[in-house]
């Protein structure tokens, strides 16, 4: 199946010049998301990657974590933007092209030496992707791997990531 | 499985005499997030419900919709908060308790007589539920139902919904 083909180009969003990978096309086609899901497990798979638990960054992260957890036999851990976990978290600010973000994990989400893996829908630059994995080291767990939907290769995401496998369905 | 026994409670959040159900224990736990899901897919079935899509409302709505709709080889349609869908939305302002929210949906999300079910974490008041009906109406769709991992009874949101069944998986 072609995947790039159920993913609409948006140009100038969120501001001109940007391309906008939109991938509410691929969502709303149930034998489009069926095979996304079952492609990044085979990936997993293929990768020899145990996962206790996957991770995925709110909120486009929960779309495709979620269900590759359930598929994967695996916990789902929620990273979230400040103040919507309820218990106490830790936190990481990191840059963004103007200004910072944050994001925030529970602090008894994952029991040490477990491992984890981190999904996306997208990752560019790379700095939220290393950002989560900087909260999982906080948590002591261990990152076996990234699965990301989209990967925009010009930006080169992969150079800010820990050397682990880093699994990507569509390269624009 | 006693997926109450999985739901953590939180007291006083997010603010004073608010006790806040967290799913996030839920959701790590392997087997009861695997259990959840083939429960509300179980209900689904029982109840005799056609869907072609899953409407998911952001965030936690993602969560539960998202592998519900792969399961039920549906598609996944996400409901977001204003400025996040990249093309043309029908909008939603609804009443919260102080203030009001918007809630937007793409236009060509879904093709009109479409089935549609709405998914999302909990039912309190009714309001997000409510309003996301509101924005199927706009496309044209039939909704068959909604189903939620937790109603809080008290509260009786049901009074607020159209006339379809209403699944919960944990009443408090």
């Amino acid at each position: 199946m072609d995947l790039k083909s159920l993913i609409r180009d948006i140009p100038d969003f969120p501001k001109p010049g940007i391309v906008f990978r939109d991938i509410t096309t691929l969502l709303r086609d149930a034998k489009g998301l069926r095979y996304t899901i079952d492609l990044l497990k085979q990936r997993c798979v293929d990768a020899n990657l145990t996962v206790d638990y996957v991770v995925g960054m709110e909120s486009r992260g929960f779309i495709f974590g979620t269900p590759l957890a359930y598929e994967l036999g695996a916990g789902f851990i929620p990273v979230r933007k400040p103040g919507k976990l309820p218990s106490a978290v830790h936190s990481i600010e990191y840059q963004l092209e103007y200004g910072t973000d944050c994001l925030e994990i529970h602090q008894d989400a994952i029991q040490p030496d477990c491992k984890v893996l981190i999904v996306d829908d997208l990752i560019a630059t790379g700095g939220t992707a290393a950002a989560t994995a900087k909260l999982l080291q906080l948590c002591g767990c261990n990152l076996v791997g990234f699965g990301f939907i989209i990967e925009l290769r010009d930006l080169n995401g992969r150079a800010s990531l820990p050397n682990v496998p880093i699994i990507s369905l569509v390269e624009y």
